[in-house]
């Protein structure tokens, strides 16, 4: 079944230890239309600039994404450029220029609103609502979020809350959007902001998924997926988003929303996201096979698994 | 199969979030012991002062642990006072009074020179090499060490690691000992200065073992144990301690040292260590019984398996 994602398309310049680009595609909705490209059929709703040539946009289509969804205007496309240090889970933005995505009004075409999962990347909450309401018959909304609207929209985030069904946010987030620093503590109190499931992404240590109550029918026990011990993470953008196409993309494969589903999809969300990071840019999630993902799954299986 | 352990056994002022205690019995020893005391027969060797009594004699000797390598001094107990902010993986000293820890030589008994199993908990590295010179036919030697030592006493501390099995420390230990801020690059250097196994302790996301390649005859593959969601971590202190505890304890009431054993050690070991954490001071571990273990156990690997 389709998954709709909504969010940024990019160019981004990132220096880490490993080196640097200076301009590489990017975007939150970029990694995770790639991502989930190799579960599911994948909708793109961005806008993109004179910059996003033909090239760029073969990146999508050779992966038989659906671009349908991406806006054309005039001057150039979101431009994004930061940098790593040691700590792998934190980059420093250096310059941020909205450019197009400024003036964006995401808007789904009429072939998308079949779509029976949806994801609304990082981007304002008062956006996600607008697409939200677009596609209202949506089976599994899932959504992301980031400090700054955290902290700068916090009102139009709690409404936007109210109609996501799984939000992915790491531990920094999910601390800051509780008001409280226990991770479980702050998990349940995100929970009751309207999220049926929250998973909280670890960074290197892989994430947990915490659920409401009887959500899905399947429990209030959390359940977490460890992340590989990567000796080289050459790029660390894209990993959470890749993650959640890993994810999303994986749930909308199967067509039922049980436990053992979500428990599959938190292990392809971190396949997806060591994928990622094996290279600058996105580039590495361009060129796998299913057959890598299935190998790179029963690794991840092995990490953790006891008899 | 015995466990000899030497450390520190001492008296703790605690503070955090959830209230504060002005005494209670502390060390990397106590801690070690009663959690291993669940699993197989334990060793002490520690020095106490005059403020040590019958009363705190007995928490060990109620586990059946051997106290005869407790020495007795005169003067006060090893005392520690810290408290917990936000961040439960770190501790703020607020005083150290190393007492009658400062002439600490400590001397195994004749009784305890059988032992097979061997773990020097975090105390000055020269001393942990002499312990090691004394019980030389052991058979696993587990170790654990902190930044004050790596950084202070490096030299000592190499030569010591070099007769160290399974050295037992955190992330950051990891790090600063290797001199690498990527974490499964940091392991193989450490693995390089001797260990052929090494525990990296997450804190609330768990730990991971790496292995020296062929070590143990179980390849080089890591293993990584989750950590459970605790809402209300009471009090961090000894949880570190606790999880060795387990893991040594585990390891030594088995025949062999395989995969599939040192697999399960480390979830014993995130399973102590979650009960540490439930009461102030080391009070949860005087009184669990088997049952318990096995119930936890059996939720730890719920909260990771994949069918």
């Amino acid at each position: 079944m389709a998954v709709v994602v909504v969010g940024s398309v990019a160019f981004d310049a990132i220096r880490t230890r490993y080196g640097k680009v200076d301009k590489v595609l990017g975007g939150a909705a970029t990694y995770f239309a790639l991502a989930a490209s190799y579960f599911t059929q994948v909708r793109i709703v961005a806008v993109v600039g004179e910059d996003f040539t033909s090239e760029h946009e073969a990146v999508f289509t050779r992966r038989a994404i659906d671009i349908e969804g991406i806006q054309h205007a005039g001057g150039k496309s979101f431009f994004w450029s930061g940098e790593y240090g040691d700590n792998l889970n934190e980059a420093k933005t250096i310059l941020t220029h909205l450019n197009v995505f400024e003036n964006f009004e995401p808007k789904l075409p009429r072939s998308y609103l079949d779509s029976e999962f949806v994801f609304l990347a990082n981007i304002d909450p008062v956006l996600q609502a607008n697409v939200r309401r677009q596609i209202g018959g949506a089976r599994l909304v899932g959504g992301d979020t980031m400090n700054f609207w955290i902290n700068g929209k916090r009102a139009e985030l709690l409404e936007t809350l109210k109609a996501v069904d799984v939000l992915l946010i790491n531990d920094g987030e999910t601390r800051v959007l509780a008001g409280e620093p226990n991770l479980p503590s702050a998990a349940q109190k995100v929970l009751a902001m309207g999220p049926k499931a929250l998973v909280v992404k670890h960074g290197e240590y892989g994430a947990t998924v915490f659920f409401q109550h009887g959500a899905f029918g399947i429990g209030r026990h959390p359940f977490r997926a460890p992340a590989l011990p990567i000796e080289q993470v050459v790029d660390p953008t894209g990993a959470g988003d890749s993650f959640a196409g890993g994810f999303m993309g994986y749930v909308a494969s199967q067509g039922t929303l049980d436990r053992e589903v979500f428990k599959r999809a938190m292990f392809y969300g971190g396949v997806m996201g060591s994928f990622a990071v094996e290279r600058f840019g996105p580039e590495r999630l361009t060129q796998l096979t299913r057959d890598e993902i299935e190998a790179r799954f029963a690794v991840f299986r092995e990490l953790t698994h006891l008899e």
